[in-house]
């Protein structure tokens, strides 16, 4: 039985009603009633094949939370109807050294959920049950689903550079990744900065868990933060004045990449020797840093500010997105 | 008592008879009469004001090996005719956060030894005696000179990336620092591969330590590497292929400057955020870790390849040194 889906049919193009055969279920896979769908920017370098890398028709989606259907033989720790969700990653090859040892985010052979394969804007949805999260009863399906992507790149890189309550943040891009980042932050009890290309989110920033605002346009107000970051937390997929920014880092500190600018980002080196400071990004995040990701939203009640619209509206809510109107992430409805 | 000291008198010059009245001995100071001294490519650097900020006439050195001649009132630790080193730091505020917490090379207020300060090519020097390092009976002073900056430059960054005998390291540069890193790595049971421009280097690097070897000016040589290391240090001043470089760490891998290119390090985003990858540099080491590396090199028999000259013929010195012919490190001595 074929399954109905939201597809751009080419490069750029709107979301078109387009229906097609799933793959056979395999033994390892669920089938999933889809019931929400979070839109993210990848969406939408997907839909305009910013990376050369889309195939058409192109079914975007990845922040997908339904009800499981169906499921593969081999499937044991899922049941027909209960709630899960699925992230940007389908599958990995869970052989190798990394998915061995629990990074399978970083498998060269992972495969994204809607790149190559066909997403979450669809009635259903076949995918690698190794790779869905249960959604804890207390967790709305709504705010689930931006977690799972969105939430998850924020977290991980929390995590890895061991953020506490004593280390000093600051989040670049108050967005959709970004106000979730100032959320958690207040969750660990951090000093959180926020930087923002617009002014009038300060009050909204400041409400989320931002410690600080700075209007990110102006680089005199950058400048007045040097020296005082153990960790940057870089949201967005915009070229920024790296120089100023690695300068706002304490000694040891790290600048880290969680959105993808376009070009190459030229770094002074004088500025990563004298100070030990360091460059690197983060890749959304392992099946277990989401699970506890889930878990930590629950206890520390994290929740997405959210638009909620129907399915039916997707294009609408891609127009949002792409004029920067979304606050702070649309999640579509069934 | 004035000091007879070798001075570049002008930018570039050699270096020429110069005396100096030195400070009064302070009571945190100690007095040494200098008997070794290190050069390094810093040392040109000066000379040459290639960082603008030398101060002519310019007594370089600052891997300086003596004895105790006079102490300062305050000074406790340190006796008359002990054998003492000096490294590039000759002092920091020891007040700051990084000084209390030991991590005085990254102090502001750091002053080097021969920068606006007169250096270690000389009959004596006044240091703040709590920059001065005990040299281990066991060590020959010629052998501490090179160790005290280029030994404890290439140290640091194997403790503070945690290396250890399952670690695959790469050296790029098997010149002063490299070929003292492999000696290292060695001692710590590394994987070390050696990366130098001068093929006929193989054999030396393969005995020092090097468990494999290859010719960087090729390429094809780097990119076999894909996908290997956990640490690369690179201890050239040169403009290297950061791209294919950092397409040999591993997942989790980083790049670590200990010289200083010219211009920009220009880098892909994506290969920082894909497989979690860092750029970072390193400067020095503390004092801690210092002591901690004099100590290292004695117990795994750690000497530097030398070439001993008189500190007379420090301008053949320099030339050899300007002109890459030096094996390994230079050391004059009186």
């Amino acid at each position: 039985m074929a399954f109905a889906a939201l597809a751009a049919l080419s490069k750029g193009g709107s979301l078109e009603p387009f229906s097609y055969e799933p793959a056979p279920l395999g033994p390892d896979d669920v089938e999933i009633d889809v019931t929400h769908c979070g839109l993210c920017h990848s969406d939408i370098h997907l839909i305009d094949d910013a990376w050369n890398r889309a195939k058409f028709p192109q079914v975007p989606g990845h922040e997908i939370v339904g009800k499981v259907a169906a499921v593969g033989s081999a499937i044991t720790e899922l049941a027909i109807g209960q709630r899960v969700g699925v992230g940007w990653q389908r599958s990995a090859c869970l052989s190798c050294d990394l998915c061995v040892g629990g990074e399978e985010n970083l498998c060269r052979k992972q495969q994204a959920t809607c790149m190559g394969h066909h997403g979450g804007l669809a009635d259903k949805i076949r995918i690698d049950g190794r790779f869905t999260f249960a959604i804890p009863d207390e967790m709305e399906s709504a705010v689930a689903a931006p977690l799972l992507c969105g939430g998850a790149t924020v977290y991980a890189p929390l995590r890895r550079f061991g953020v506490t309550a004593a280390t000093s943040v600051a989040v670049i891009g108050i967005g959709g990744l970004g106000h979730m980042a100032l959320m958690m932050l207040r969750a660990f009890g951090c000093e959180a900065t926020a930087f923002s290309t617009s002014p009038n989110k300060r009050e909204e920033a400041l409400a989320m868990g931002a410690t600080d605002f700075a209007a990110s346009t102006d680089p005199k107000e950058i400048r007045k933060h040097f020296g005082r970051f153990d960790l940057i937390l870089s949201t967005v997929h915009a070229k920024l004045d790296w120089t100023t920014y690695l300068q706002t880092l304490r000694p040891n500190g790290t600048l880290c990449l969680l959105g993808m600018p376009p070009g190459v980002i030229q770094v002074p080196p004088a500025l990563l020797v004298t100070g030990h400071r360091s460059l690197t990004g983060s890749d959304i995040g392992s099946r277990r840093t989401i699970r506890e990701m889930l878990r930590f939203a629950v206890r520390h009640r994290i929740a997405p500010l959210l638009e909620r619209m129907p399915m039916s509206e997707a294009n609408a809510a891609l127009t949002r997105l792409r004029e920067n109107q979304v606050r702070y992430r649309v999640v579509l409805e069934r």
